[in-house]
C-alpha cells in the first residue's frame, strides 16, 4: 500500500470484499493509515450496500475509491472485450483509463457509488433468468427424444442467439460443466444479492427468486465449483 | 380446395386449427372428401396433440400433411430471414421449398409429425422465458432510479446481447406497447400450450410455469393485443 | 342401466369420466338410449368444462345429473364425515339425500353444474398448497437438524394443527408413504385442472403452478401410486 | 438493568433487537458492563444468526441469554394460548416458568440457542404458504362467480380447518385486512429470514420463495400496517 497509487481488489463474496478493507491487515484497517488521496477499485462482485460501507471507510482515511464491476466471462476476458461499469470517485475512473482499456471494450462511469453495483446485478439477473430457461428447455428437448445438439442448431438461427446462450448450450450439449466460464456458486450468489437488493426496494422479483432455487439445488446436488450451466443436470 | 395442391393453413388458435379440418365446412369434415395426395401444411403455432389429430384426418382422406411452425417474428418476416421448422411427409417438405424459400432463411425437416412443434415450444419456452427475465430486470433498474435506456445501452455491449431482447427492450424503453411483434396472447398461449407438453411427459419446467403466471397476470389487468413486452407493466 | 334409476359414477380422471358416458359401452353412447329421467351422479373428481359436456350428453337423452364432489380421502370416508360437493339437477340432489348421508356428515348443492366441480379445485388447491408448505418446512427442520417429528409435535399446539396436515406430517415422520390417502398423481392432476380453470380466467395463480411442478417434479421420480405427501422426498 | 433480574425484549425487527444489546444505550454496550449472571430473553423474532450473536456478547458479559420465538397471534395472546419456544441457558428457561406459564399454554426448551429460532421460521414458513394458498383459492372463487363466504362455510367442514386460516378466511371475507393480527411487513420479514436461512444451508425453498413474493407484492402495493391476509388484494 506504501508504494501503489492505486490498488485493485478482486476477491469471491461480498464479505472478503469487505473484510480486505476493515480487517486486521485490511488497508484500513489499522489506525492511523492514511490512504491520502490514493486510490481503491474494488472490482469483486458485491452488492451496493457492501460497495458503499467499504467507501465511507476509504474515503474516511482520505482516500478515493471506485467500484468497477466486470461484466463478461473468461472468453470475454481472453478476448479482450470485457464491459466494465463503475461508479464513486470520477478522478479515480480517469486514473484507472489505461488499466480499464487493457481489460475491456468499454468502460462506463454510472454516477455515485452503488450504481455500477446495481447495474451489474441487473444484468446477472437477466443472464440468471435467461440460463434457467435455456436449460429448462434443453432438457424438455431430450425428453422429448429431442437432441440438445440439434436444437441448438436451430437455435443459433433464431432472433435469441447471442454468445451468452450459445456457450453455455455449448457446455450443455457436450455436458462439460468442468469446464467453468461461471461458476454456479458465483451465480447464485449474483442471484441472492439481486434478492436481497431487491427486498429493500419491495420489489418483486418472480423468476429471479424461482431461479435462485434453482441454483441453490444444483448446488445441493453437490455442484459447486463447476459451471452455471450445470443446472441443466437438474431440471 | 379443388384446384388447390397445397393448402397453407394459420389461424391463431390449436383449436382453429382443427376445426378448420375438422368442421362442417373443413377441408376434411365432408364425407366423401378424397383429398387424393394434396398437401396440407398446417402453419398455426399448435400443440403436438393437435398436430398428430389433424395430420390422422388428413392421411385418412388420402392427403399428406406437414407441420411448418414458424420462428420470428413481424420483424423477420420483413427481412425474409424466418426459420421454419417442419415435420410429418417429406415430400410434401420438398414440394414446399420454393414456397419456403420465399418466407424465410432456413427450413429444417425434423422428422415425424410433432417433432416441429415441440421444437417450436422448447423455443418459445426460452424466449418466453428470457423475455420475463428482461422485464424484471428493467423494472428493477427503473426502482432503483436506472434509466431503462442507460441499462439497455450497456445491454447492448454484453455477450447477452441479441435481436430478440434488443428489440422487446425497445419497446420497454418507449412503453410501446401497441407496438405487435408478438401479441402476449399468443406468447402466453404457447408457454401453455409447453406445460401441457411437459404435464403428459411429468417434466418439471418451474420457470415455464412462473413465466406463464406473470404472462397471465398482464392478460388479467387488459394486455390483450398489446406486445407480449408489456408485462414489464405489471412486473 | 335398464334397472338402476341412478347411477354413480366414480373413476380416476375426467377423460375415463367422459368416456363413461359417449363411449360405445357408456351409458349413452348408443343411438336411441333414452335416459328418461334417470340419474346420473359423476363423483370423479373432474373439471367443469368435463361436467358440463357429460351434463349436456345426459340431459340430451332425457337424464338428469348431478356432478357430486368428494372433499376428504379415505381417512374422512372411513369416519363417516366425508364432505359432498353437488350441483347440477337439484331433484336428483334430492333423491341422493339417502346415499349421501351414508357417506359423509354434510353434502351441499350449490347451484348449475360446474359449482361444485369449481368449489373442489378451490379446496384441492388450498390442501395442494398448504402439503407443499408443510414438506418445504420439515424438509428444512432436517437439514437443521431438527427431527420432523419433534416439529410436528409443536406443529400440533399451533393455530395451523388441522387433520389434514398432521395426518400428512404423520406420514412424512415415518417415511410410509405407501399408505395412501391421496395418490400424488390425483392431487397433481388436481392442481392441472385448477391451473386450466385459471387459464381460461386469465387469473394468475402462482403458489398454485408452483406445487404443481413439484408434484410433477416428484411424479417424474417415479413417485406414481404413493401418497401426496411424497413430495417430501424431492424438496 | 441495575435492579432486575431477567430482561424481556421484544421488538420488531433483527437488526433492532441486536441494536438494543449492542448500541450505545443497549444492556451490553458500554464497557464495564458485567451482567453477572442475570438474564436476557430475546423474544423478538429473529434469525438464528442474530440470536447467536446477542448469545455470544450477553454470555462475554457474564449473563445468561435464552432466544424465546412465540407461536401465534394477538388472538391466541388474548386467550394465553401462545406456544413459547426457547433455547440456549437452560437453568434461565427454568426461571422464567412463571412468565411463560402467564403468557402460553406450553413452553418448550429445544437445546442450544439457534434451535428455537430455527423452529420458529419453519412454522412460519408452514403459515406463510398456507396463507398465500387460501388467498390464491379465495381469489379463484371470487372469480368463478362463488363467494368467499361460501367457500369458507364449507372449508370449516374440511379436514383442513383449522384457526389458523378460518381467522384468515375471515379477514378475507370481511375485506378488513387492517384488523391486524400478524402485519404483513412481520410475515415476509420471516420468509426472508428462512430464505436466508436456507441459502446458507443451500436448501431450496421454492414455495417459500415464491410466497416471499407475493408478500413482497402486497407491501410495495402500500400495504404495510395491515394483516398478511391483504394479499388477497394482490392475488
Amino acid at each position: 500500500m506504501q508504494k501503489s497509487d492505486i490498488i485493485f481488489s478482486c476477491v469471491t463474496y461480498p464479505r472478503s470484499a469487505k473484510e480486505n478493507v476493515i480487517g486486521n491487515c485490511g488497508v484500513a484497517g489499522r489506525e492511523g493509515d492514511i490512504l491520502d488521496g490514493k486510490g481503491y477499485v474494488e472490482m469483486t462482485g458485491i452488492d451496493p450496500q457492501t460497495s458503499k460501507d467499504i467507501c465511507e471507510i476509504i474515503k474516511s482515511k482520505g482516500g478515493r475509491y471506485l467500484e468497477a464491476q466486470i461484466q463478461g466471462s473468461k472468453i470475454e476476458a481472453d478476448e479482450g472485450s470485457l464491459v466494465i461499469l463503475t461508479a464513486g470517485d470520477k478522478s479515480l475512473f480517469i486514473d484507472c483509463q489505461s488499466c480499464f482499456k487493457a481489460m475491456g471494450k468499454t468502460a462506463f462511469f454510472l454516477g455515485d457509488t452503488g450504481y455500477a453495483t446495481k447495474t451489474n446485478l441487473i444484468l446477472q439477473l437477466m443472464k440468471g433468468i435467461a440460463l434457467v430457461g435455456l436449460a429448462e428447455g434443453l432438457a424438455l428437448a431430450d425428453r422429448c427424444g429431442i437432441s440438445s445438439k440439434d436444437v441448438l442448431n436451430i437455435f443459433k438461427l433464431t432472433n435469441l442467439n447471442c454468445d451468452y446462450l450459445t456457450n453455455k448450450a455449448d457446455l450443455i450439449v457436450k455436458k462439460d460443466f468442468k469446464h467453468v466460464e461461471q461458476a454456479i456458486e458465483h451465480m447464485q450468489k449474483d442471484m441472492k444479492l439481486t434478492l436481497d437488493l431487491s427486498d429493500q426496494l419491495k420489489q418483486p422479483l418472480l423468476m429471479t427468486s424461482t431461479a435462485n432455487e434453482v441454483y441453490k439445488h444444483a448446488r445441493r446436488l453437490g455442484y459447486d465449483g463447476h459451471d452455471a450451466s450445470c443446472i441443466y443436470m437438474r431440471t
